[in-house]
């Protein structure tokens, strides 16, 4: 390769997030929903909820969400979970593949931002394998949308310069200059699919010197009309996330904690334990 | 504090980004336009675009928002750029709080997510300071358009557990252990307004062992019109990137090529340089 490539967008490309027209007939298109909110859904993603032939759609799309896709829509809950497929990943790619064979206005809709622990890129080697063409729609990630309601920035000027985003189920493979990096003080980090690592995370931060009184933030089903917030800390994280006993989607921030004015304009703040 | 503070949105909270109402006269809605695509618009934010009394947007909110804003609105350019306002940050939370108390419905709009880079935080404290209550819409951040552009997850098993959003900006306040974790194979991170900092950060990665190899894609302009991507490699990156006389604003993936499939369909390749 002699120079960069140029991509420039004069025709449109299928697969840009940006310019695109709507859905393709026989093709696929992977879309975030955001994270349960229907008002968080881009109009480009509301759009192709109506105009789609068949949506697959994971167990954490809202059925409020549902409720917006188009009459001649096929609907079919592919219920993916966080620990793993109850429809098989085989079985999603060949059903995705084979609606759109048959010339179908595919639509892929996941909860949050498909780029995001989606796992996203098997189900684009099942289109490329097929030779079945695809976009990309980008939602709102959990994480946007569960640190505006607790009245805080993911980044802040002084504080953090970085922000990082995890999942829960891979932080075993953390190496030690990862964990010495989220324990400075002002680290700033989203776990999704955190609940079951909590314990691990603690003793990992605080053996690399965090401070346990560093702030954490629960947010449980974020966006949505069950959404819950629980202010903890470092040190008391899995005492205080067993007291919770949270059912739904939960996102935990190391670092942050609720800001004061959101706080204090709740009438509904509640003791725990 | 005896146990964790849990709020319930039962009544929602004016700051929630879930499940509130539209604008509020006399408070101010602190909204993420997105990158660019009027597409990329939430449900939410473009309500809030056609009802506010006031929008104070930044320079780089498109004239393609803008023009979806109500025929009442009163549009105020800020014109804050990456370097600095162009109104001072003083002049732009003195003009929020001055509509706000003169009970119009104020919208605050900003590129992206305004809680990713958004230096929102000194915007809510003038809202605390002066007793004028707020609301958080969370936007499309720059990244996750981008990525989708190119085909890409920002995460994937057995790549990447972990992703990072920098500002070039900060980056010369790094530690050792913060480069050391980004300079390892297979890391992913997208660097905001990262032009000015790329030699910098590429000395940095190379110095901890980093891959002079490793992929870096910049993608200009995300999600609109003139959106360019330019393919490059760490090794490269300052070279492609002074050659490619980017104008807009860029954000550079470290760790990221343009999928295959994504390339390979766009029949307006060019090689620059």
């Amino acid at each position: 390769m002699t120079g960069p490539i140029t991509t420039t967008s004069h025709k449109p490309l299928p697969q840009q997030a940006g310019r695109c027209c709507g859905l393709v007939a026989g093709e696929v298109a992977f879309a975030g929903s955001g994270p349960g909110d229907p008002d968080l859904l881009t109009l480009k993603v509301a759009r192709a909820l109506q105009e789609a032939d068949v949506i697959l759609f994971d167990r954490l799309v809202s059925a409020e969400i549902m409720a917006l896709a188009g009459p001649q829509a096929q609907l079919e809950d592919v219920g993916k979970e966080g620990f793993g497929p109850q429809v098989s990943q085989e079985e999603i790619c060949a059903r995705m593949v084979a609606h759109a064979r048959t010339g179908k206005k595919v639509l892929r809709l996941k909860s949050g931002d498909p780029t995001v622990f989606g796992r996203l890129d098997e189900e684009l080697t099942a289109c490329e394998a097929a030779g079945i063409g695809y976009q990309i729609m980008p939602g709102i990630t959990a994480a946007s949308a569960a640190v505006a309601s607790i009245g805080q920035s993911l980044t802040q000027r002084g504080r953090n310069a970085s922000v990082r985003f995890l999942t829960g189920h891979d932080m075993k493979g953390f190496a030690d200059h990862d964990w010495a990096a989220l324990a400075r003080p002002g680290e700033v980090a989203a776990i999704y699919m955190g609940k079951k690592s909590a314990r691990f995370v603690q003793g990992r931060l605080i053996m690399h010197g965090a401070d346990r009184a560093t702030p954490v933030t629960l947010v449980e089903n974020a966006s949505r009309a069950d959404q819950r917030v629980i202010e903890t800390t470092l040190d008391r994280l899995p005492t205080d996330l067993a007291a919770a006993n949270l059912t739904g989607p939960a996102l935990t921030f190391l670092g942050l904690a609720p800001r004061a004015s959101a706080q204090a304009l709740s009438d509904l703040k509640m003791e725990l334990a």
